[in-house]
């Protein structure tokens, strides 16, 4: 991307020629009033395309600053997904003026596809595909799919319909070709093409569409009738989201569907608090804990000394478990069956790692505190490793099992436990041992 | 799909009609001599689809069980990039013979494909794409297609080359189709596609793929001679290995990419072990810190009582912040350049958090141990809380910086060096205010 400062012919060959994409990510840095000029400059075509690839935030900014007529012709031209979104994006009286300035046509399509809920197939789908009859000959299709190929964001495939939109089929262009002129779309299309509910989850949606390697998905309302389909950039979009969702719970941030770059400190404050403020009285299970063995911590003040060290390790094993458990129920690499299999192998895990963790901290214990310390202190890590461990590895199915996120809580519920848990272990274990 | 026990009419059916990837799943839960029954019962285009399907892992253990040349018919038929991780896995020896039961074009084939270090466009490519020349005409290009497209992964888009093979543009099947019959395709191709070296690394071989929405992306060698191409599928595939590496990461397990399910004891443990074990000897700078507050704890005994929750509230605030960090580099979200303006908005969020933390533990404080301990708690909170969010934040830049993974040791470092300035800040407060 050329440099702010560079020549204006560098420039005006790199808003001619540059992919799309790149002209919008390079007129994001621009001040507002600069970007616009140069999208005004642009040919329509070139314009929508341009636009369409700016952030969402800023496209609804620069809604605000075309005259309506202008941001109608945009609008018209965009891709039926990424139209939508900026609808939705708009104030009411925005949306208000904007539906005005629109055909019949695009108001139907932004009304149909505008109403459906965040997350769901339908608020990622769009209605530009092609669609064909079964008693159309392969010529009769090509030609049709010539006629309506500019406006269809893919036409790798059609979608074959009944008299009442049912979706009965479907056609790859290269069958197409491939097949002779006069046979009819019936003869050569699939049968039962793999699509969803309207309604499904876009998480569901993105795996379907991973599972079986399509370029898109057909989605039909609840009497089986095409309503739109999802585009494999667009799902690849929605698993990104989803994943993104998952590293924010497992480190305790509510979810939030902003770029981290755009979000506000408000938004950041508000979504990292809470776990943060609950986390507290969370602490005071071990607070209590340590309150309840303060004789022994007095008598034998070495013990602190290992405290954070036993607390870590136990808290560290356990979201080893619990992260990989997550991610593994997320990509589909393990489901809620496999709990079985999996909670005996972290036993025999677990207690490797207890048994080497035992290792290392019992020479410290006995150079700090002496041979009674180290078997106190090398116990506890034992069973701590293997209690965090445990702990980690089931929450996640757990939660699954009552149908919550299963990244939701695991990792501060699992530091939470096993600190509560460490904390009683190490100082019974201290006071048993000790105390005789 | 069916159960175990469902009517062989039943399983017949299925075996005949699913969905390749849906036959696969099934067969992989099925004992090996059953499974390579019903294999053999297929026909070979079926049987070659489904075998392509099964997880590697299970391809080269029923790979040993073929008669050699139903192995070679078998691969021969698998796409080229499938087969070649096929070959990858199998011994020394059963490469060898697999090889002498190959033709001269699949022997070739894989010796060109397999030498591709991991985690490289070079890997993860296929040889499976439709090139054209530039004075064919749009016609004889759709024939040439027809001729070539069974074999083909791909042929939504064909590469057009020049004589040396090097790539000098590329054409749409639509657009092929929508052109008139004897245009060449020099008139209609695009002039310069996206293309990367062979040695490019797959996750940015993914983003390439992800920004520019491609069905598919070029990969060239040092002379811009076309040696494959990665599609999308694959590039998803890569981009979710890569994303499930940063989860590990962040959680202080070694990556690694077998299937959390076909992962062995020995493999989890070795993985997991390492930084438990590096982390006992950062834990000591916080046991050293104790230490050298004795005198105080001894004087203050409440104080222990509040040590987990201060050194985990450090510790969450940092977590948050590291992730949010790796997962917003990962995505591309921010770049380096972005530091400066991050870090002071994180500067005024931890401001934020940490008050509130601290008016959240004052009260505890209080009922605990009274007002002094009241101020030392709530004053190390904010403190902590500051400095655990600053170094989360910092953390991924730096190692970034460095060219390493951000993900790597984020984590944990974070948690060593709250836990080690927090027990630190505490005491060094305690022991001013409170012995004054």
């Amino acid at each position: 991307m050329p440099s702010l400062g560079a020549p204006a012919e560098v420039i005006e060959t790199f808003l001619a020629s540059a992919h799309g994409i790149d002209v919008a990510a390079w007129l994001a840095d621009l001040s507002p009033p600069d970007a616009l000029q140069h999208l005004s400059n642009m040919e329509l075509p070139r314009r929508v395309e341009v636009f369409g690839f700016l952030p969402l935030n800023i496209q609804v900014d620069f809604a605000a600053a075309f005259a309506p007529a202008e941001l109608a012709d945009i609008v018209t031209h965009m891709d039926a997904d990424d139209r939508v979104d900026l609808f939705n994006g708009l104030s009411e009286s925005e949306q208000q003026t904007l539906m005005r300035n629109l055909a019949q046509a695009e108001r139907d399509d932004i009304r149909r596809l505008a109403g459906h809920a965040e997350g769901t197939a339908g608020a990622i789908m769009t209605t530009d595909y092609a669609t064909l009859r079964a008693e159309m000959t392969a010529q009769e299709a090509i030609a049709e799919l010539r006629r309506a190929a500019p406006e269809k964001e893919t036409i790798y495939r059609s979608y074959v319909l009944d008299d009442e939109r049912r979706l009965i089929g479907s056609v790859r262009l290269h069958e197409l070709i491939l097949a002779a002129d006069d046979i009819p779309i019936g003869a050569i299309m699939n049968d039962l093409p793999v699509s969803v509910p309207v309604e499904t989850d876009q998480e569901k949606v993105a795996k379907t569409i991973e599972r079986y390697d399509l370029l898109a998905l057909p989605v039909v309302d609840e009497n089986d009738r095409l309503v739109g389909i999802v585009t494999h950039d667009d799902a690849a979009d929605a698993m990104q989201e989803e994943t993104t969702e998952d590293f924010q719970r497992l480190s305790t941030v509510l979810p939030f569907t902003q770029s981290l770059r755009e979000a506000g400190i408000g938004v950041l404050y508000s979504k990292r608090i809470v776990w943060l403020v609950l986390l507290v009285f969370g602490n005071l299970f071990s607070g209590a804990g340590i309150a309840y063995f303060e004789d022994t911590i007095l008598a034998y003040v070495a013990l602190v000394f290992f405290l954070p060290l036993l607390i870590d390790s136990s808290g560290n094993a356990g979201s080893q478990s619990a992260t990989l458990m997550v991610r593994a129920l997320a990509t589909g690499d393990v489901a809620l069956k496999d709990w079985r299999d999996l909670i005996l192998r972290e036993m025999l895990i677990a207690t490797a790692l207890g048994v080497t963790m035992a290792a290392v901290v019992f020479p410290l214990g006995l150079l700090r505190g002496g041979s009674e310390i180290a078997l106190v202190v090398g116990a506890t890590m034992f069973l701590v490793v293997i209690v965090g461990s445990l702990v980690g590895m089931s929450l996640p199915f757990l939660l699954s099992r009552l149908r919550l996120d299963p990244a939701t809580a695991s990792g501060p519920l699992v530091t939470t436990i096993s600190d509560a848990v460490g904390v009683v272990v190490y100082f019974s274990i201290a006071t048993l041992l000790l105390t005789l």
